[in-house]
């Protein structure tokens, strides 16, 4: 960076012949995280991974992060300290260059507003448009994790929660490295990441590209941990693998056995891609395939209750996101 | 922009031979603006305005922006789309697309952070460093406004605002223009904006560049129905407007009867422009010379009185933006 943190603004010098790729998120006290159960350096981790997904749907390398601290008169600076730390700490193990940011104070819980850029060369980017009926439906690491993960931690009853569903809820780590290879190696028509759920994800690129999606519920890499946490309580794990949120895994259409896509895989072992169905011809038929029957696709995941209420006076945070 | 809202992220085509500048700001219910005095199109205008300011100070041309909103579950649909025209609109004014943003619910105080990005040529952007012993200081528009106006919407006996005062407090407007032609004009060697007041303004400029300040009282440019108010109620104007934040003006160091400021005025006659003082060589020495005497400059403005409490749980803002 030319002007880093400290000036009125940051002045970076941009990648020759690569186009900009930006997003911003925020993640909020007692709607994505509670103090009771992430440490400071978790936030921080988490503010920045949600991020990074964002760029790595996009196939676009991260190059540089603001975050903007809106902070309860109750933090400590040690704590300020530790949030700051697991976002650098993440920052560095991308190459992201944390290039200002911004603390202000509230009466209300804790906000973390990232804004992350990155760079991807011209036409090489992925958006949630462009699936074609036929093409295949890849997701990449395990589902379900992250929603579990969550559950464990919110139930007292629960004494050793699976370490893996909490680390993909607390610290789920952004798929950068695949997001980009994908882009590059042109493996995918389609792509976006998995911040509200598989049935959501399908549901949004569908409506992009004007496509309907069968999955095979058989096929699905359910989260080990959370197979067996929703086994035990008699859930359905296949159903709510589906609609749990915060998985941060990526999604892509994938035209019918192509060998780009091998050959990314060659390159990125980990984390491991799966073939879970198919887009359809028709945009209105979402299903899911089990026992050789076809059930309707759940909708997406809610993060809390609360969000049903919120729709009599606010739009879905996907709903709104396309009106911005 | 090659791919705007409703993805996971934007894709902008840079600017040939262009530097990016990057700026993130948050505006915070019962902080920087309470939802008694501001219409929904002012907290929109005011969000975008802080970050376009800062954009303006580092003498960059804005070119986009990301609006995240952070809302309470009681704001209604109208009062989202109010917010977001009174941000459109001054969008519209700078040319700046709004190429994506967020929206997530809170259980605490409306959050609006946003993210601006622009352009400037290389080496043209200016920084709070570099201002030399000798330099004039110069400041655009009027200060103490800002401030006026805040006490004015909050004082219940205060039954006609005035109107200047108010507009400097709820809608202002960034000095984009004259930031931008100081900067292509080469006609400062240093700049900032006055988000947290002269005072503040002359002391983060003095650190960054290793001077002291005197400023000449007579010469400022107090908003006329700012010290009107205070002298109705036996307040110094002059050391209340000095004092007062979120003025939004410009503050310059620039090179001793130089004529590329007058070259600049002529292409861009508002705002005003006044000189008001002498960067010193003692980076110690901030003094206010009246009648005759040097006073010593006041501290910068806080604004709640909460905000001295907080400086026992965490660094100050401007503090907290050095370490970011």
């Amino acid at each position: 960076m030319l002007i880093g943190p400290g000036d009125d603004a940051a002045v970076l010098a941009p990648v020759r012949n690569e186009r900009l790729v930006v997003t911003t998120d925020a993640v909020v006290e007692g709607v994505h995280f509670s103090r009771a159960h992430f440490a400071p350096a978790d936030i921080g981790h988490k503010a920045l991974a949600v991020n990074l997904s964002d760029l790595a749907a996009m196939a676009a390398t991260p190059q540089w992060a603001l975050l903007s601290l809106v902070l309860p008169g109750d933090w400590l600076v040690a704590e300020v300290e530790g949030l700051i730390d697991g976002f650098g700490a993440l920052a560095i193990a991308h190459s992201v260059s944390v290039v200002g940011g911004n603390i202000t104070r509230t009466t209300g819980p804790l906000v973390v507003n990232v804004t992350a850029g990155g760079t991807v060369e011209s036409r090489k980017w992925l958006t949630r448009t462009g699936a074609i009926a036929g093409d295949e439906i890849w997701v990449s690491g395990t589902i379900g994790g992250a929603r579990a993960g969550l559950e464990m931690l919110s139930d007292p009853g629960s004494l050793i929660p699976d370490p893996g569903c909490v680390a993909k809820q607390k610290t789920p780590e952004p798929r950068v490295r695949l997001g980009v290879a994908v882009g590059r190696g042109r493996a995918a028509r389609a792509a976006m990441d998995l911040s509200d759920g598989l049935a959501d994800g399908i549901r949004q690129i569908g409506a992009a590209s004007g496509c309907g999606a069968r999955i095979d519920a058989s096929a699905l890499p359910i989260e080990p941990g959370a197979a067996a946490w929703w086994q035990d309580r008699g859930i359905d794990p296949m159903m709510a693998a589906i609609a749990g949120g915060e998985d941060y895994e990526l999604l892509f259409a994938v035209p019918k056995k192509s060998g780009r896509l091998r050959n990314v895989q060659r390159h990125v072992a980990k984390p491991a891609m799966t073939r879970i169905g198919v887009w359809l011809k028709d945009p209105n038929e979402f299903v899911v395939a089990r026992d050789g029957r076809d059930e309707p696709l759940p909708q997406g995941y809610e993060h809390f209750a609360e969000r049903r209420e919120a729709k009599t006076t606010l739009d879905e945070r996907r709903e709104a996101k396309t009106t911005l």
